[in-house]
C-alpha cells in the first residue's frame, strides 16, 4: 500500500513521480482510489482546465506544446493531460508520438500525462475527472486536457474542462465535420490553426458564419472568439493564451465558473454512482437470487419487470 | 387507457391488431407496461426463438421468409421480428423494403413485426425480448429474429435466441468479416446463402477451417453445422429447418434450452434492473440533494466518491 499522505504533499511540492503515482491509483480501481480522492478534495479548486478538441490533423498537440510555452512564459504551472479514447495502449505509447511535447518534459513546471480510456467503465467521463483532480491538487495553475478523435468524446470533454477551445485547419472541409460532431455547440474560443495555409480566412469566415456571430445578441453573452495560429511556430498562442483568460474572467464575472463546476462534480458524482449500483448488480451474476428469479420467470411465475423489482430491493438493502 | 386482459386474449386467438397493439404498449414506456408484461408471463415459454444475423447483402430478409414459408409448410405459426438498430425510423418504414416478406403478410398464421431500436434505452436489449414475450404469449410456436447490422448487435441479439443462426454469402469476403465482429462463436448454425454462386464450396470450406469443424470434439458436443441454401428460390430452407430442430432437440436433451432461457431472463431483469436506477438518479437532476453534494465537492468539502455514497445511500432509501 501507498502511503497516500505523503505521496499527495510530494506532489503539492511538484515531484512529478508522486504526481505520476497518484495518478495511476485513481486510473485503476484501486482499493486506495477513495483514500487518495479525500486525501485531494480540499486541495482543488485552483487550476483552471482548458480542454482542447478537433479533427485529427488540425494540430492539437502542437497547439498544445505551444500553449504550454505561452503559459510558461507567464509563470504558472502546467497540466498536459491527453486522452486518445481510440488508444488500446496506455501512457508511454502514445507519449512517444508526442514530439512537440518532447521540449517540456524536463520542465519541472511541466505535468504532462496521456491516458488511454478504452477499457474504463464510461470512458472519459471516469478516469479523466479523476487525473484532473490530481493535476489540480499538484498545484497546477492551468490544466490543458486535449482529446484524440471526435465526436462523444469532444462533447464529454466539454463536460470536464472550464473553457473548451474547438481547432479547425483550413481545407479539411472541417466546418462541415464540426456541424456534425456537434462541436459548434461546445466550443468556447475557436482556433483556426495552420493560418499561414490557402484557405485559412476562408475557414474563418465560413466557421463564422456556422457560428452565428455576425448576429446580434444579448448584453453580456459570450461571443466565442476565433483566434487564427500558426502553433508549429509559436503564432497566436499569446492571442489565444488572451482570449483564454478572458473568457476565464467573463465566466467568472457572471457566475458561470461556479455554475459548470457545479455541473461537472454533479456528473462525476452520479457517474460514480451508477458505477456502484451497476457493480453490485454484476456481483449478483452467479448469485442464487438473481438465478432464482430468472427461473421463475422461464416458469411464467413472475414477468421481468417484477423480477427487476425484487433484485434493486435486494440491491438497496444490501 | 387499454384492456390489456381482452387485447392478451384477442392475441391468443391471432388477432394481428391486439398483437401489434401490445407490441406497442411494451416497446414504448406505456405506463401500461407492466399490467402487459405480468399479463403475459404465464403464457410465455411455447415459443422457440431463432436469431438471425449476417453481413448487409448476405440475404438475411430473404432466408427469413424461405424460413417462414417452409415451417407454414409444418403447420407451425410464426413470429418474426426484424430489428434494425441502425434505422431511426420504426415499423412502416422498414416494412417497405421488406418485399419479400410480402407474400407472408395476408398469412393469418405469421405475424410480421418491424422494430427500430435507436433511441430505446439499451438498444435492442431493451425492447426485442418484450416484443418476443408477446410474440410467444400469442402463441406464435416459433420466432425469427432477424437483425440488420453487424457487431455488437449480433452478439446481443445471440443472447436473446434459443438458436443462433449466422448467415455469410460467397465473395464478400465475410469469413474475415466474420471473425472480425466475433460471430463465429455465436451461431449455433451457420448458413452460405447465394450457394448457386461462385466461391460457396470455398467460403463453407473456410468457415469450416475457422470453426475447427474438423477438430474432435467431446461426445455430446454441439458441432454447428453449415447448411447451403438459395433462400430466393426457397432451396436449403428444409434442410436449414431440419438443422435448426436437431440444435433445439440437442438443447433440450442437454439442459442447453433452460440455461440459455434462464441466463436470458436474468440479464433482461438486469437491464431492468440497472434502467431503473439509472432513472432515478437522472430524477435527481435538478433535485437539491445532488446540487448541494456537487456545490460542497466545489467547495473542496467533499470528494466524488463519498457524494456517490451519499447520493446511493439516498437512491435507496426513496
Amino acid at each position: 500500500m501507498m502511503d497516500v499522505p505523503a505521496l499527495v504533499s510530494q506532489a503539492r511540492e511538484g515531484k512529478p513521480r508522486a504526481v505520476a503515482r497518484l495518478i495511476s491509483l485513481v486510473e485503476g480501481a484501486s482499493p486506495q482510489l477513495r483514500e487518495v480522492m479525500a486525501a485531494l478534495a480540499p486541495l482543488t479548486g485552483g487550476a483552471y482546465v482548458v480542454g482542447l478538441t478537433g479533427s485529427p490533423g488540425v494540430g492539437k498537440s502542437t497547439s498544445t506544446s505551444a500553449l504550454v510555452t505561452a503559459y510558461r512564459k507567464r509563470g504558472k504551472r502546467v497540466g498536459v493531460l491527453a486522452v486518445d479514447p481510440s488508444s488500446p495502449f496506455s501512457g508511454g505509447a502514445l507519449l512517444g508520438d508526442r514530439v512537440r511535447m518532447s521540449e517540456h518534459v524536463s520542465d519541472p513546471g511541466v505535468y504532462i500525462r496521456s491516458m488511454a480510456t478504452r477499457g474504463h467503465l464510461g470512458g472519459l467521463a471516469w478516469a479523466a475527472p479523476q487525473a484532473i483532480r490530481v493535476l489540480d491538487a499538484a498545484g497546477c495553475d492551468v490544466i490543458l486536457v486535449e482529446t484524440v478523435g471526435v465526436g462523444q468524446s469532444e462533447v464529454e470533454i466539454a463536460g470536464q474542462a472550464d473553457t473548451s477551445v474547438v481547432l479547425l485547419a483550413p481545407g479539411m472541409g472541417d466546418g462541415i465535420q464540426a456541424a456534425k460532431a456537434g462541436i459548434l455547440e461546445i466550443g468556447d474560443v475557436y482556433v483556426v490553426n495552420k493560418a499561414d495555409r490557402d484557405g485559412a480566412d476562408a475557414t474563418a469566415r465560413e466557421l463564422n458564419h456556422m457560428l452565428g456571430l455576425g448576429e446580434a445578441r444579448a448584453p453580456g453573452d459570450w461571443r466565442p472568439p476565433i483566434v487564427k495560429t500558426v502553433a508549429s511556430r509559436g503564432e497566436g498562442a499569446d492571442e489565444l493564451v488572451e482570449a483564454l483568460e478572458k473568457h476565464r474572467a467573463w465566466m467568472e464575472e457572471h457566475g458561470v465558473l461556479q455554475e459548470r463546476r457545479t455541473a461537472r462534480a454533479a456528473n462525476e458524482t452520479e457517474t460514480i454512482a451508477v458505477t456502484r449500483l451497476r457493480e453490485r448488480i454484476a456481483d449478483l451474476h452467479g448469485d442464487r437470487r438473481l438465478t432464482a428469479l430468472a427461473a421463475r420467470i422461464v416458469a411464467g411465475e413472475l414477468d421481468p419487470y417484477a423480477a427487476a423489482d425484487e433484485l434493486v430491493k435486494g440491491l438497496t438493502s444490501a
